[in-house]
C-alpha cells in the first residue's frame, strides 16, 4: 500500500534511535523505474530547513531516484554543519544505490534547531539500514517512520486502468498553507514526462493541501514529493492522471485534518458567491484562522457575529450587509443580519459545514481548518516541537 | 479622573440592565466647553456596527458634544432597526442636552447580531438616566459601565503645566490592529484646534493602541474617541500635546494587554535591525499572531524556531541565516542557529521579552501580545460574545 502501492518502488523504515520511544524514524523510498521522474513542490516559507535548500535544487532536473525521510529532528537553523548532514544523507544514499546524489531528495520533521553530531550518525544509520531492508512491501513502515505528533499513518491509493497512484502523508500541526504544507511522498507507475508531473502536482497540491489550514502556522519543513516509474507502461491523460493524483491527496489532506493537534472538530469552510477563486479562498482562510471562531467552535457555539468581522478583515469583494452564513446546514444568519435561531444548530458532531455565501459572483473555494481546543494549546505548550 | 480629570467634562453609568449581572452598562461623556472639539479612529474591519456607521459620521465636521457608549449588546449585523437604534440613542441625548444629534458619538459593545426592541429600550433609558447622572466626578462610574469581560476598569491620566489629559478604556478580547482595537475616550482641557486633534490622536495611536496585537482578531465595534473642551485656556505645543495623549493611550493599551482574556503572560515583542518601521510592525505582529509561539511562551518554552518559522512567512527585508533573537534578554538564537541554552531562559515572569534583531536596517517597533492559554480556549468558547 502507500508507496508500494504502484509499481517500480520499494520502501522501508527503521528504528535508529531519533526518536527517544524507539520507534521508526528513517524512510527510505526507492523509484525502481524503468522512468525516474520527480516533481516536487515545498514550503512557501522563506525559513527553509537544510533538506528544503538541498531538494529545491535536487528536484530541479525532474529526475529522482530516492527519497529519505526523518522524523526526531527538523535539521532547520542548524548552520553549515546541518547543511552538510543533509549533503551526506543523499550522497550516503546514493552511493549505497549507485546513483547520484543530485537525484536524492531529503526531508526532514521535527523541533527546529535539533541537528547535531548525534543526529547525523544516526541518520547516516538510518540510510543504511534502510536501504539494506528497502522491500516492495516497504510501505507501511515508512509511513510510520514519518510520524512525529501523528496519532496514526496516513496512507491513500488510488487505482485506474492498470495504473496506480498511492501516497504517505504525516502532519498534525504546523498545517498552513503554503503549496506544500507537510511531508508527503506519491508515487506512481503511470507513464508521465517530468513536465507533466509537475504540472499534475502542482494542480493537485493547489486544491487539497494548500487548502487545508489547521492552525495557520506554516512549516519550515514541508514538501509534497511525487515520483513516477513509468512501471505500469501506461500513459494516461493528463487530466485523467492529475484527477486520481488530486483525489490521492485529497485524501491524505483529509486524514491530517482528522488527525490535528488537539482537534475535536474537522470544519469544513465552503465560500460560494465570491467574485473571485482568490477572494474564496482569502475569506475562507481568513475565517479558519480566526481563533474567536476556531475557540466558538471548540464550544458549540454556532457564533456567525465571529465570521462575518473575520470576512471583514479581508479586501475580498462583499457586502457586510448582504452575506449569509450557515451552520452544518442552518442558515442563521441572512443578509448580514439574524435569521434561524442558533440553538437550532447541532454542533455536537466532529464534521462542521460552515457555508458562507458572499453574494458577489460565481466563484467558490473550500479550506479545511480544525477548532481552538484546550488539547490544542496543551499539546503545543507542553511540548516543543 | 479618566475623562473627568481634565476640566470642563462630566460623565455617568448606570445600570439599565443590559448586563444581566445588574452592573452599569451605560455611560455618557459631555463635554461642557468652552470648546467642543473631536477626532476619533475607528476598526478598520470592513463589517462596521452600527455605531461606527453613525460615528464617523458624527465625526467629520470635528465637533463633539457627547459620548454615550453601551456594554451588553454590540449592535452590530442588526439591520436598519440597529442603525435607527443608534440614531435614536443618539437623538435621545441631544435633546437631553440641547445640542444636535450629528455632534454625539455612540459607541457598542457585547455580542454581534444582539440588538432587539428591549435593547434599544434599555439604551434608550440609560441615556436618560445617564444624562440625569451627570456629574464632574462621573468618570470612574463612566469606566465601568463599559466594562465586558473586563476583570477591571482601564484610566489613565497625565497632567502637564495646567492641563490635563484622561482616558478610560474597555477591552479583554478581540484585541488586535485596525486603527482602534477596543472602546476608548480620551478627554483633555488644552486648547486645540479640530485638525490638531485628529493628527495627534492618530499619531498616538499608530504607535499604542495600533501595536496591541492579543488575539489577532479584529473587532467590528471599536473606537478611540478624543475630546478637548479648551477649559484650561492654555494651548500647547502640538508635540507636548501629542505625547500626552499618547502617554495617555501607552498607559490604556498596557492595562488592555494585562487584562487580556484568560492570558498568563504579558508578551513585548521588540523588532530592531529592520529594513523599515513597516517590516518591523509585520515582522512583530506575525510573531505575535503564531498560535504555536503562543502556546510555547505559555508552556515557558523559548521556541526560537517557532519565532523564525513565523517571521519566514512576511515579505520583510531579511535573511533567515542572520537573525539573532532573545528572550527575556538570553540570546537563543544567533545568526539563525543556536545558542544560549534554552534552560538559562526564565519564562516564569508575567512579563516576556523577546527582541527580535533582523540586522537589515535601523528601524524598531514594538507589538504588545498575550501567549495563548487553556483560558483563553475556554473563555471563548464557553461564551458567546
Amino acid at each position: 500500500m502507500s508507496v508500494t502501492a504502484a509499481q517500480g518502488f520499494e520502501a522501508a523504515g527503521v528504528a535508529v534511535g531519533l526518536k527517544s520511544t524507539g520507534a521508526k524514524d528513517v524512510a527510505v523510498v526507492v523509484n525502481r523505474g524503468p522512468r525516474k521522474v520527480g516533481a516536487a513542490v515545498f514550503t512557501s516559507n522563506r525559513a527553509k530547513a537544510n533538506p528544503i535548500i538541498w531538494s529545491e535544487q535536487a528536484i530541479a532536473d525532474g529526475v529522482v531516484e530516492a527519497v529519505v525521510l526523518n522524523s526526531g529532528g527538523a535539521n532547520c537553523f542548524t548552520g553549515s554543519f546541518g547543511f552538510q548532514t543533509t549533503h551526506q544523507t543523499a550522497e550516503k544514499a546514493a552511493g549505497l544505490l549507485g546513483v547520484s546524489a543530485g537525484d536524492v531528495i531529503v526531508c526532514s520533521t521535527g523541533l527546529i534547531g535539533s541537528g547535531d553530531e548525534v543526529f547525523r550518525g544516526k541518520v547516516l544509520d538510518g540510510v543504511e539500514q534502510g536501504v539494506a531492508a528497502l522491500s516492495a512491501a516497504g510501505g507501511e513502515d515508512a509511513s510510520l517512520a514519518i510520524m512525529t505528533t501523528d496519532s496514526r499513518p496516513k496512507l491513500a491509493v488510488v487505482s485506474r486502468d492498470g495504473w496506480t497512484v498511492g501516497g504517505m502523508a504525516k502532519g498534525a500541526g504546523m498545517l498552513a498553507p503554503g503549496l506544500a504544507t507537510m511531508l508527503v511522498v506519491v508515487t506512481t507507475d503511470a507513464e508521465i514526462e517530468p513536465a507533466e508531473a509537475d504540472a499534475a502536482l502542482r494542480r493537485a497540491t493547489r486544491l487539497t493541501f494548500d487548502r487545508l489550514d489547521s492552525d495557520g502556522c506554516m512549516s519550515t519543513n514541508d514538501q509534497v514529493t511525487l515520483l513516477a516509474s513509468g512501471a505500469s507502461g501506461l500513459r494516461p491523460g493528463l487530466d485523467d492522471f492529475a484527477l486520481a493524483l488530486t483525489e490521492v491527496c485529497q485524501d491524505l489532506a483529509q486524514q491530517l485534518q482528522a488527525d490535528a493537534e488537539g482537534a475535536s472538530h474537522d470544519i469544513v469552510i465552503q465560500v460560494v458567491g465570491a467574485a473571485s477563486e482568490d477572494d474564496a479562498v482569502t475569506v475562507g482562510r481568513s475565517v479558519a484562522r480566526n481563533n474567536l471562531f476556531k475557540a466558538a467552535i471548540f464550544g458549540n457555539d454556532p457564533n456567525w457575529g465571529r465570521v462575518l468581522a473575520a470576512i471583514g478583515t479581508t479586501r475580498a469583494a462583499f457586502d457586510p450587509y448582504d452575506v449569509d452564513v450557515s451552520f452544518n446546514g442552518v442558515r442563521v444568519c441572512t443578509a448580514g443580519g439574524p435569521d434561524r435561531p442558533r440553538e437550532e444548530v447541532d454542533l455536537t458532531p466532529r464534521r462542521t459545514e460552515i457555508l458562507i455565501d458572499l453574494r458577489v459572483g460565481a466563484a467558490t473555494a473550500t479550506i479545511l481548518t480544525n477548532d481552538l481546543t484546550h488539547d490544542y494549546v496543551h499539546e503545543n505548550s507542553a511540548y516543543s516541537s
